[in-house]
């Protein structure tokens, strides 16, 4: 690959940016940022790769164009871009949610022009990039949609891309990929956002000081409740009809749950709770977690 | 002091035992634990303290008695050890809902005993006397109950005692307390094991491997999720109608989520997530949680 194009340069854009320069993945990296204040944070932090103002000559000059943006800049840009991208361009981008923005993507992008989807599983609740690493996509995997329409050529490339930026791969389907990560990410943040309104809601009504006492669980929430508030936005308008579904489940059982502990259903709720538990050794199995308790934060 | 009596030696149990025994708080320190397998590991860990197979004596030569097991065992433990306490005996206990168990004590503990209640917000979701560590409750809080009936003598004791354990201590009614730790422990708990319990269902329904991909959310909550059951199921129970107001507060706002979502409500929705954003930094503020991104784990 000669060149690459970053749009967006925020936590994983900068990420991406710090990576290829490290790795020599690519000649040159154009970055292209909307917000003045995230150009002022990159020039500080001597970040490599050339800040452009217009996105004309890098969008001519790169191979890959990688969107770090959330979705709802997806259709501007694309307006931008389309003049400028040939179908030799390989287009991808790093959102946590397929099928909503496909209908974007496919609406307003040049016809003939390609854009494989990229969604690697990682991030944190801090934005901008003074919080990226080279290392934040390393051992992390890195799904790769597989449509109809998908263009082989640009998916395989892809997939070395992810590969040489230190994820593993795994290849799936816009509907399988919005419906698994509808339970995996977007309603566990949605569920902390939620829990962490509640105790606002709760510190108000009893006038009480509650944050105080948050180490007895509800800090843990709070972490995800602080992530990038447009860009979850965007994902749960995106993927609603998968979220929606997740969250019915999830009140059907919270409310068999109200049940066993109102009636002290002993044997209905040890069952659940035992149950539970052996996510958590799962999970760290797969190397999806460390294994020191408290996330070894004490 | 002179000598203590710690009744069950868990997680929180061992954590005492050997704080106490490395600060030399008291002279001698007694064991009680039922599970034998605990015995067998503390004799392995060459833990502190006397392990005693009857009560008898450690109760009348104890000044101190911990009670560190979960709620439901204090019925049998206290009808074991009612015919050698003396009024001047300091009962407390590690237990994390008051208002159910003060009814247990006051109905079976001696007339003109005293027991003075203690909540170290503490712990993991790890138990046993392996995981146990002397710095447990350093920086911690410690709330102490002062109710109608609680003997002044006792608190102030148990107030230095708890300062010397490490922890910063906080005196309120029982009522009090079950409200804010149903807010800041028990609803984040259960919502834990119910998010976790839904991905569990939602796997079973769509035949997916979920959890190879909780790395986008899933895993904090895991976290929570694997955490003592028995501890948990007691806590449930004991504070049934705080938890049962609070999940139905959860409900309510959840459903409010789910129509901002559905309706796309772009205003209603960004208002919630930044406001719940400013939590986190409060939380840090009061060093109730580390400041470093992801819990500093990765």
């Amino acid at each position: 690959m000669k060149n690459v194009l970053i749009i967006g340069c925020g936590l994983l854009g900068s990420s991406l940016l710090r990576k290829i320069s490290k790795k020599k993945i690519a000649k040159k990296i154009f970055v292209y940022e909307k917000s003045k204040l995230n150009i002022s944070k990159i020039k500080k932090l001597k970040l490599p790769g050339k800040i452009v103002k217009s996105l004309k000559d890098a969008v001519v000059n790169s191979d890959l164009i990688i969107f770090c943006t959330p979705t709802s800049e997806y259709k501007k840009i694309i307006l931008k871009i389309n003049n400028f991208v040939s179908p030799n361009t390989i287009i991808t981008d790093i959102g946590s949610s397929k099928i909503e923005s496909s209908k974007i993507i496919k609406k307003f992008l040049k016809r003939g022009i390609h854009w494989t989807r990229s969604h690697p599983i990682t991030g944190s609740e801090v934005s901008g990039p003074e919080h990226g690493k080279d290392n934040m996509f390393e051992d992390k995997w890195c799904v790769l949609i597989k449509d109809k329409k998908t263009n082989l050529k640009h998916l395989k490339f892809l997939n070395s891309f992810w590969k040489k930026v230190g994820s593993k791969t795994v290849i799936m389907s816009s509907e399988k990929h919005d419906k698994i990560f509808s339970i995996t990410s977007h309603l566990p943040h949605l569920i902390a956002y939620n829990l962490v309104k509640s105790a606002q809601d709760f510190e108000k009504i009893l006038k009480f000081n509650l944050i105080k006492y948050s180490a007895g669980g509800l800090r843990d929430f709070s972490r995800i409740a602080a992530s990038n508030e447009i860009m979850w936005r965007d994902i749960f308008f995106d993927n609603k009809i998968n979220i929606t579904k997740a969250i019915d489940l999830f009140i059907k059982n919270l409310k068999s749950f109200k049940k066993d502990i109102n009636k002290k259903n002993n044997k209905s709720i040890l069952k659940k709770l035992i149950k539970t538990k052996k996510v958590r050794i799962k999970i760290i199995k797969l190397k999806q977690d460390i294994d020191k308790p408290n996330f070894g934060r004490d």
